[in-house]
């Protein structure tokens, strides 16, 4: 196999955007001519980038599963490579006419897949920028109330909270990594909350938290539901969910807010979050007068409904393209992909439950699994857990670690001794459509990895 | 001329990213093979995008001196392109090792080009997230004091100081658009000012706020003072600049945060700003635990030090590409670019300073111009301006517009009556180098525009 036919790389998919280039170039013919450009020493910069790049794990490839890292699909790659010879600016229509009206064309197919009809809702650079923006939103519609999120979900949300002023606190999980809507429901006895956030996908494990019963919370209590659905938003596309987690799903559509990235599972480039409201009539918060844009067209600017001004319309023009030639349907060629995912991981957790050596807490709600090496001692496994890490990867197989609350893994046997209050565990999100296929040879290197390591027998905990 | 040699869409540097998406796979060539992709549907797609992408005002061309809108360096663009193929993560060592390095050494080469041998920094989505941490971290050093910047800095300013729960209060300008110093102590007089934003480079009109002023009173009454060089933070580079201007850069360095958007004078596409702290000190600002990543080194991960968690390792790589060749220093190549553009805007103003028919509020102090048509009244002039703007479109001459208060105009003469409290004037953001070049044609187009607008002689007011 040569390098040039490495197929993950796909460099023979310039050639495509050779072609669109000279369609692109077409459109501004009748420009005048400008003088010649070009500078050799650019190539030799690039072939420099290029070795420098060595020196990260193989995102793109099979043998990848372990942090959520996702490689873009090559239409989105290219599509964003070929706006970026537009470089437009989706802050105003003067910056970018077609890449905001392709935004606002794939944003509404976003909210059309949750449900919503109307909406308000633009793209973000990522999953922080979206979710401020959505507790922005919900600090102005309930001043001075807290917001609350399980204690899984993801860490931006607390440091969020400070940043804009809002009272936080983590409501517990229950034994699957989701929100105790018992635990939530004693806080809101107690004290005045203005927002709930739901996760629907946590980052360590990719639980689901209990929507339903959130929802029905908010009949009694009150409260804005926001859903950091990063992670998992599009999974409402496929077939396969355990029951509990499609009624969630189900019902997603009757959050207040949701951010979903497409950089996560929507086959993009990182630098895409999106933020989308119910309410379209939240848009009155971002009011502001700009005094040097917005003078080309009475229409919306994108720029007067998000807290961000210049950003990238190619962020948009990848997500349309992507969009144009998988759409958001149940049954369609993206659901089937990520359907692939989640089998890819149900296949691992059952060769790891059937195998003596590990113990897993739960079985994985999306895509996302953890397990853990049996020893008697939770720092035992925890240090198991790490040399296991590394044996893999020196094997080519690259999985991640996470430290995850000894709750979660009540009940697993994994240890008989809990000498430390989180245990290093190891984690697999099988992001890739590919790895359906790979998980005989993940599962044969892990073999060998925790033979490796744990070549003394382990009496069961 | 074919469409395929059209210069500025440079088309021919796809056959430098071939070359170079070959040494990448090099590196990634003892993986196992993975079977072939590839997806006919996906030509025809990128072909619907490049069409859909003609909807746009030409920013490559020396034509559009409009809006800040400068193309990316073809290096920029094509290292951007190429880092996709791995899509590093540059939230933690674990995404994304060899685009946090080049971050690193990128914002250390901008932090040096100020002056500053330590600090804390690092590249985010944009200005708006660079100005807000920079903001964020004045409140948690003063908290509950004010922020003020001038009425003409960032509107982004007043509306993140909301979003943070910071008073705003904004300072009036000089006549030429640059705090006034005097306005700003009467201020710090009557109450406590936390945070002085000084804004060097307005996006309206290139202005600088007196930096020397500005640091004298930071002396005496004891504040954050916070550069928003967004725009203007690389011009300190330049020769040439009025010698009121260069006091100011000399001592950018004095300065407690700095931001400065690549993005926009950089050579970058969008999606990259910066924002830079003179004490690394500030960083426990930022801390926080992350259960599933900073697993693989115990180096610094750049998403310790960051609000925004996924980002986009592809912006640092293109930024440290563009840096390689084009290092930041006074007198090399990128300097000289500027000094074009600076140029232009000279060469522009004093056009437009000679013909009876114009009026201009000032010189440029960076590469951006602003003038009005003269007339009896100001809804007179605002409506020729629109009408000129209109004009010289249809000769494929793209202006902006801009809405100025009537005080910037004081003593220009542009008109007698003053009967709306702003002036809309055009105004021409000449970024690009070759506009120098193009200023004869870009006079020519703008005279016969304002020609066919002004047939009618109106006796000077």
């Amino acid at each position: 196999m040569s390098a040039r036919n490495y197929d993950p790389l796909d460099p023979d998919s310039l050639r495509a955007l050779g072609a669109a280039l000279d369609r692109l170039a077409l459109g501004f013919a009748d420009l005048p001519p400008v003088g010649a450009g070009g500078d050799g020493s650019l190539e030799g910069v690039l072939i420099e980038v290029a070795a420098r790049l060595h020196d990260n794990y193989p995102y793109f490839h099979p043998l990848y599963a372990g942090q959520m890292l996702k490689p873009p699909h090559p239409v989105a790659r290219l599509a964003y490579a070929l706006a970026m010879w537009i470089n437009p600016n989706n802050h105003a229509l003067d910056g970018g006419r077609a890449s905001s009206r392709m935004e606002k064309e794939a944003v509404g197919e976003m909210a059309r897949m949750i449900g919503w009809e109307s909406h308000l809702g633009h793209l973000c650079g990522g999953g922080t920028m979206a979710n401020l923006e959505a507790l922005w939103v919900s600090r102005e519609l309930c001043p001075g109330a807290a917001v609350v999120a399980s204690r899984q979900a993801h860490y931006t949300h607390q440091r969020i909270g400070a940043v804009l002023g809002m009272d936080f606190e983590p409501v517990p999980c229950d034994g699957r990594g989701r929100m105790d809507a018992g635990a939530l429901e004693r806080i809101l006895r107690k004290r005045r909350v203005g927002t709930v956030v739901a996760t629907i996908g946590t980052t360590a494990t990719g639980s689901v938290d209990p929507l339903a019963d959130l929802l029905e919370l908010r009949e009694r209590y009150g409260f804005r539901l926001h859903a950091d659905a990063a992670y998992g938003g599009y999974f409402g596309l496929i077939e396969g969910l355990d029951p509990e987690t499609r009624r969630g799903y189900d019902r997603l559509g009757e959050a207040d807010s949701i951010v979903i990235d497409p950089h996560k599972h929507g086959l993009q480039p990182y630098g895409c979050g999106c933020v989308l409201f119910r309410d379209p009539e939240v848009g009155r918060f971002y009011q502001h007068d700009s005094p040097y844009t917005y003078f080309s067209s009475g229409d919306l600017h994108l720029g007067e409904i998000s807290l961000e001004c210049s950003r990238p319309g190619a962020a948009a023009v990848a997500l349309w393209a992507t969009q144009r030639l998988f759409p958001l349907v149940r049954g369609g060629a993206f659901a089937r992909m990520l359907g692939r995912s989640r089998a890819a991981a149900l296949a691992l957790h059952q060769r790891l439950e059937a195998d003596e050596r590990f113990a897993c807490p739960f079985p994985p709600e999306l895509d996302i699994v953890v397990w853990a090496p049996r020893a008697r001692r939770a720092s035992e496994s925890s240090e198991r857990s790490r040399r296991i890490f590394a044996e893999a990867a020196s094997r080519q197989l690259h999985l991640a670690l996470a430290e995850l609350p000894v709750e979660l893994f009540d009940g697993s046997g994994v240890c008989g001794e809990w000498d430390r209050a989180n245990l290093t565990c190891l984690r697999s999100v099988l992001m890739k459509p590919e790895h359906e296929e790979w998980i005989e040879r993940i599962w044969t290197l892990l073999d060998q990895s925790a033979e490796a390591v744990m070549r003394e027998p382990t009496p069961r905990a």
